[in-house]
Formats: C-alpha cells, structure tokens, sequence
C-alpha cells in the first residue's frame, strides 16, 4: 500500500524530494532551499540571464508517451536550452510543481530522478521550489545563470535580433529527432532497429552549453535554440531581424534513424517542423560557424544550412534538391493552434 | 464576437500581454522580453535572492471569488512578499502562463492589467515569461532581487533557523483579514459595511519589502512572511531553529472589521490559521523589534505577540487571556491536506 501524499503532508514531501535531488539540491550557497527564498553570490563583472518555461501533462508530455522522470528531465533540459541559447552559463533552477490528482509518490520519486539526472548532465542545481496541489500535473522552472563576463567578450549574448543579410544560417546536432522519437513511440515501434537513439532525443534531449560560449567567444552575435521548430524558430528570428531567410533541405542535418524508420519525406518535414531538439541556430561568417564544428573531435556537428538575405524580410524559404520552394507538413508548434 | 486565442496565436498574444504590461514589463534591460531568456546587470556587492510560486485555479484562486486580474495582482505579492521575508529587493520577475481551455481574452487582458498593478505596487518588473495552454490556469512566477550589499550588514538575510530562546515575536500589520475577506466573499456579504478591507485584504494584498529591509539594518536575524497561516508559519520557524514559540491571543492584530463582520472567535481563528496575510513574522531583541513599529508615522503597525523559548522545541503553543493554550479551528494551510 502506497503512502498516500495527504498523510505525508506538504513539508515531508518537499524534505523527501531534497533528498532525492542528492548533489542536484545546491546546498553550499548563501541560502539553501527551505527558506523563502534562495540566495547566492554573483559572479563579478556579468550579467544575470534568467528565463521561465512551463510544461503541463496533456500538452507537453502524455503519461503513455514518457514518464514524469521524462518530463522532469525534459523541463530541466528546456530551460537550460534558453540559456545555452543566449550564450550564458547556467546556476541555478527553481522548480515549482503542480501536482494532478493521480499522481503517486513513486511518480514523484521518478520525477526527482529524472530533475537530478538532467541536473548532472547540465551541470546546474535547484536552489528552491514550490510544490501545489493541481487539476493537471505541471512542471514550471525558472533558470538563472551568468554570462561571459561582460568586458571580455564584444556580444555578450546570442540574440534574435542580430541576423544581418550575407550572414550564413548553421545548425549544431541533427534536426527532428525529438519529433521522430514521438512518432515511433505512439507507433508502437520502440523496440524497431535504431528507435533507441530517437526515443532518447525525445525523452531525454540535452542543451548545449558548451556551443553557446564558443560561439560568444567565436564573435557569433545570433543566435536561439531550436524549441518550437527550425521553420517556426527561423521565423522568430528573421522578424526579430527584419530579414529574410533560406534554407537548403539537402543541407539540413537530419537524423539517419528517422530516414531509415520512418522515410525520407517524413524525417525532412521533422527536422523542418518538428520541435524540442535543443540544438542552436547560429547566424553569422561562415568560416566562423566552421570553426564551431566539433564533430572531428567527438563534440557537435554545427552544420550550415541556409543563408540571411535582404530580401522577403521576416519569411524563411525552404528550397528542396531541385531549386523548388518546399512546404513541409507543418512549420512548427505555436502553443495556441 | 471576441477574438479567439487560437486565430490570435501565441506570438501575437504574447506582444499583447507586453503592450498592455506597459511600464511593467522590464524594457532598458540588458536583455528585455521577446528572446530566448532575460538578461540584466547584477548589483556589485550583493547577492542575488530568488524564489518561484506556483498557483492553479480551483485551488489558490476560485473564478466566482476573485478575477483573473485578483489573481495575478496576488501571484506578484505572493512572490515580492518572499523575497521580502528575506529582507532583500524584489527587482524583476518571470511570468509563466497556463491558459485553461475557457480562458477569454478579456480575461488574459484583465489578468495583465492585475499583474501591471501589483507590479508597479511593488515597484518590480516582468522581464520575461512563458505562455502555453493547460487543461488548468496556473500562473507561476519566479521573482529575482538583490539583497543588502553583503559588506554593510552583519545578518543579510532574514532566516528561519535564526530564532533563539529570549527573542521576542513580531508581526506587521494585522493579521487573518484575507481568510476573512474569503469568508465574506463566499458568505454573499461584500457590500456591507467593513467588508471593503477584507476583500481588499484578499484580492489585493501587498508585501512587506521596506520592512524586510528595516529590520535588515536594525539587526534581525530571523523572519519570514504569514503565507500559509500564522501558526503554521511559526511552526516553520520553530522546527528551523530547535525552539519553541509561544503566542499570546490577547495581542494578535486582529484585524477589527473581521471581527466586526464575523465575529471575534472566527477573526481570532481567522488570524491563527487563514493564510495570505504577506505580512512579516520576525523574531529578536524586543526594543529592535519595536523601533521597527511605524503606526505613528502611517506605516505598518509591528506587534509584539510571543516569545521564543528553549522548551517544546518544534512546537507553537497559543494562550487565550485566561492563560490556557488555545486550539484554532485550523492551524494553517498544506498543499497536500
């Protein structure tokens, strides 16, 4: 018979998920959790970059799709993705909690591990939460980390709004596997040949830090994550630009196993359309972006894809193999539609 | 015909709420709204104090009690009111949205607008957000401040772990108005007279930054705010700290049109164990404590209510007039109870 979360009370829950986040709760700074609120010194001489993401069972994740350690990690992982994509180290997280009426205590145990186990892999820690009581499980952290320090770099962040025409348009990693991975898992088809490395894109997407300083220190001045979907992303960034951009589909970095299970077509339109990768767009020299490619040493691809032009400001163009303009199934998620 | 969320999108939704948070919304930033994260200058010197608040309807905000705008007015405080409790300067906050499948966009409007007042109440900024849809309304925030600069004070924070036997115990202002104003909500009594600053007190209630700092400078060491209940927040304090506390009924600020609205045994257990007041506990040298009293000058009034004590440590006892131990109805609210 499981513990019921109304006999464990509020703050037991709270002193056993802090347990749980082992190494992952920060402990050794100004005010740990437990308190009102956090606190903790500042690094001298650069910026607070912060942001806030929230993900809700039933739109963001599904219970038969991934578990709520998925989710857990899945939220960690976004919200440290905002920061890469500014160029900023992350801190700290606060994870605020809202738990739907069914959840049980292994669930939340789950959804701890999954917290530390994104925690470790990013190289962050939670400094403070809060924990409700819901209609629908929901998962809300804020992140808060530093930038290069201020004096040493010339543009301390990526920004949507730094494109400018003859700008070349790079991609880190492989595209549409996230999207791919949720297509095999609904299908079925999680034990196919391959299906592994999607499922985990899905489940268990990873930031990418490191990339976001070496492209600050690279002199790159543009740039965000890929969250919504590279066509929706792009579009973000060429309104926040005032350009136009195109994108070669033969150039995009699509994940093989998506190719090999799921067709050429389809893997395309996941890696145009799709959302949650992680990856960074960067804008800027190309042989700049080239230096940023680390995939003879192990570390991420950054592949070029496409070109900033001064023409059809605020449009992204797909140009397919044959110079044809291509509309892929769909140009991305909007939280609304 | 109003305009439905999903023809309006996401995007374009979003530049509405930053439109209509006019002032609020943090634009001389480093990093202001619209990209993948906020960035600001940290202040030299100081630490920075962070927390993040979750709150869903049907839970913390009913519809037929309190507006989409209430709520978000309450959301700010709430969160100002924890940084507050840690004597430290609420400077800008992140806003996450989960809109409900019924939410309207007057109401998103409404919710704003609550949102700009609070904010400029407390003299805080949004720097950024999240928006998204959910079967439940949630709004959670996560507030970023600065404490005292570290080298001016001796204690720069006021903790739950510092209580010692011989401190006395302080409130601010008075005490159970916003469980009396749900009180007189739910009871259909609002237009009678003294109702107006309990439904205020409710839907409107503000935080204690100023005296956060103030007993910052005078030497306090421990405090923290009346979120949950008074009982229940000085039991927080007690446990922190291996003390007891004791509490004399006879000198609660009870707020005095709960009383005459509802009567003195329901404001005395209103006082107790309704929570929300987001006014200040804090504990210490009995003349510190009074110096902090600014009645006389319009500002809030600091009551001496109990003491610290070496003995039942972990446990709050309350003393009618007669000198028993009194029970409230309710010692205080837990998410999960």
């Amino acid at each position: 018979m499981p513990t019921p979360l109304e006999e464990l009370g509020e703050f037991s829950l709270i002193d056993r998920i802090v347990q749980r986040l082992g190494v992952a709760a920060a402990r050794n700074i100004l005010v740990p959790p437990g308190d009102d609120a956090a606190a903790w010194r500042v690094e001298d001489g650069c910026a607070a970059v912060a942001t806030i993401d929230m993900l809700t069972e039933g739109t963001h994740w599904r219970l038969d799709t991934m578990t709520l350690g998925d989710a857990g990690w899945r939220a960690v992982a976004a919200n440290v993705s905002d920061l890469a994509a500014m160029g900023a180290t992350p801190d700290y997280l606060l994870v605020g909690i809202g738990l739907g009426p069914d959840v049980t205590l292994d669930e939340i145990d789950d959804l701890a591990e999954g917290m530390l186990e994104a925690c470790l892999a990013h190289h962050v820690r939670i400094a403070g939460g809060d924990i409700i009581r819901s209609h629908t499980t929901t998962i809300s952290i804020a992140a808060y980390g530093h930038s290069l320090p201020l004096a040493e770099v010339r543009s301390p962040f990526l920004r949507r709004s730094r494109a400018k025409p003859g700008d070349r348009v790079a991609v880190s990693g492989t595209l549409g596997a996230s999207a791919a991975g949720l297509a095999v898992i609904e299908a079925l088809r999680e034990s196919e040949a391959g299906a592994e490395v999607l499922v985990r894109a899905h489940r268990r997407p990873r930031a990418r830090v490191q990339l976001g300083h070496d492209a600050i220190r690279a002199g790159i001045a543009c740039g965000m994550d890929v969250s919504d979907g590279l066509m929706q992303d792009l579009g973000h960034i060429a309104r926040a630009s005032g350009v136009g951009i195109e994108v070669d589909a033969n150039t995009l970095p699509i994940e093989q196993a998506a190719v090999d299970l799921l067709g050429a077509r389809a893997a395309l339109d996941f890696a145009l359309g799709g959302g949650e990768d992680f990856e960074l767009i960067l804008t800027g020299p190309a042989e700049a972006l080239k230096r940023l490619d680390q995939a003879a040493t192990g570390g991420p691809p950054v592949s070029l894809v496409g070109r900033v032009v001064g023409d059809h400001a605020g449009e992204v163009i797909v140009f397919a193999s044959d110079g044809k303009p291509y509309e892929p199934a769909r140009r991305g998620w909007d939280q609304l539609r």
